[in-house]
């Protein structure tokens, strides 16, 4: 293997945002450790015009890289524009092509090979659910608006900076899923239940808890050296959180070594809960 | 074409979230306008007994179904767990394997053939990029916390309810960009400057603007039939934040039709912002 092997060139070409590719070509190339990636997004090549434009950033770096190819990644749906941009120096690797003919083929309908029919419009109902599930999760973030809580789909609770606030707005961005969330906090501990904001939804809570040294650290970063991050309280708050869960029935799950998608993706297994963005 | 054929059931298995999976699929099967899909993601099928599981799930929907056989969009990467749900009552559809081929050829290099490689450790450098900037976009939401701007890749600026917050959010979850905003009001305008705020950051400001008829529909769900959601007010704002964009030099575009994707995209290729996340 020679070094130019090493590291390789990658396009995204898309008549739309190409997000869904460039995501999918992140998955495919993160089964080769050994080769450094360098991925550049090409959007919106939607016009025989632009997809000249395409075709010569992608002989430019062939130049650059002394005849090596880079490896394109499609989601063209035009036929023409797709023959113009496959006709560049390069490994065209046609995404949508390999999947349509045998889904085709399964269905026995054609497909429309219209250009951005995989990006909703941002007038469709979905779209609009989307941006309300993100307002609302931000309006019910961190417990601070009350009103119309009756409205959420899953009420996330947990101690301060267990990972609520960011798996709230992933389930409401991705998945129009209205997601509050509320702190559990000392003064609830000591009164031994639940705040009286939250017992009318019992069945729509869901906790999230994190192991009490990770805590620590999150906190640290926040407020160094603070009582409120310091172990001893991380643990003291972990540990009663857990309990109080426990006694209620509150199905929770750890976040110290889930990933925002991970998290977000047991919840809706946990609770039942599907897109409402499709 | 018979009834049958106009609704079929989609099934994502993964060994991660699917959420990768999930949303290529969507793209691919928006190109078939005429057939609804009932569409369901199968997570976490890391072991051969939950693959047993999702066959279950598989071959009760053949049952309930009369026999027609789900679509299966596969991202199982363990030869053995792929091997045993491609054997159950479907059309399967090995997304990675249809291109990892083809990559290993174009490399000359073989892949690592290992579960779970496309989702990034909850404690990588890169995942926790992506929360601090959650956090960044969050803290300088709507102009609230004028500290720490240095920081920000970006500074989105325009009228309130021009879709600066749903961006900012979008950009940091998804690019791990620092992304700040910061509301253009009629007291800027009136003054005929930008906020002095603001002004030591010039080069970062990126504008968005939205038609004044949107606007004020947006306006009207927050706070319906006030002055603010009127659309004499609309236009006023829109027309003097444009000027105010113009004659500042500040790019901006329209939201009206976009979405987020979409806007956040064209703000990356405009500013020259490339992802942070990978």
């Amino acid at each position: 293997m020679t070094n130019q092997q090493l590291e390789r060139t990658v396009f995204i070409v898309s008549d739309g945002t190409g997000i869904t590719a460039d995501t999918f070509s992140h998955s495919v190339l993160s089964q080769f450790e050994t080769v450094k990636f360098n991925s550049t997004r090409i959007p919106f090549i939607n016009t025989l015009e632009k997809a000249d434009q395409a075709i010569a950033r992608i002989e430019q770096c062939v130049n650059e890289n002394k005849g090596l190819q880079p490896i394109v990644f499609s989601t063209l749906v035009d036929p023409a524009i797709k023959a113009r941009v496959s006709s560049a120096p390069c490994v065209f690797l046609d995404l949508f092509g390999a999947f349509v003919a045998p889904v085709e083929q399964a269905l026995g309908v054609k497909s429309s090979h219209s250009i951005g029919r995989s990006h909703m419009g941002a007038t469709s109902e979905q779209y609009l659910r989307r941006i309300n599930a993100i307002n609302f999760s931000l309006a019910h973030d961190d417990g601070q608006f009350v009103h119309g809580l009756e409205q959420a789909d899953v009420i996330l609770v947990g101690v301060s900076r267990c990972g609520k606030t960011p798996t709230s707005l992933y389930l409401a961005m991705q998945y129009a899923i209205k997601a509050a969330n509320f702190p559990l906090i000392p003064e609830d501990f000591d009164r031994g239940q639940l705040p009286a904001t939250l017992q009318p939804y019992r069945k729509k809570l869901f906790g999230l808890t994190i192991q009490p040294e990770r805590l620590s650290e999150v906190r640290n970063e926040r407020r160094p050296g603070s009582q409120y991050a310091s172990l001893e309280q991380c643990r003291d708050e972990v540990a009663a959180a857990e309990r109080m869960m426990r006694r209620e029935g509150i199905s929770w799950l750890s976040t110290t070594t889930k990933s925002i998608e991970e998290i977000s993706t047991t919840i809706m297994e946990e609770v039942g809960l599907s897109a409402r963005s499709y």
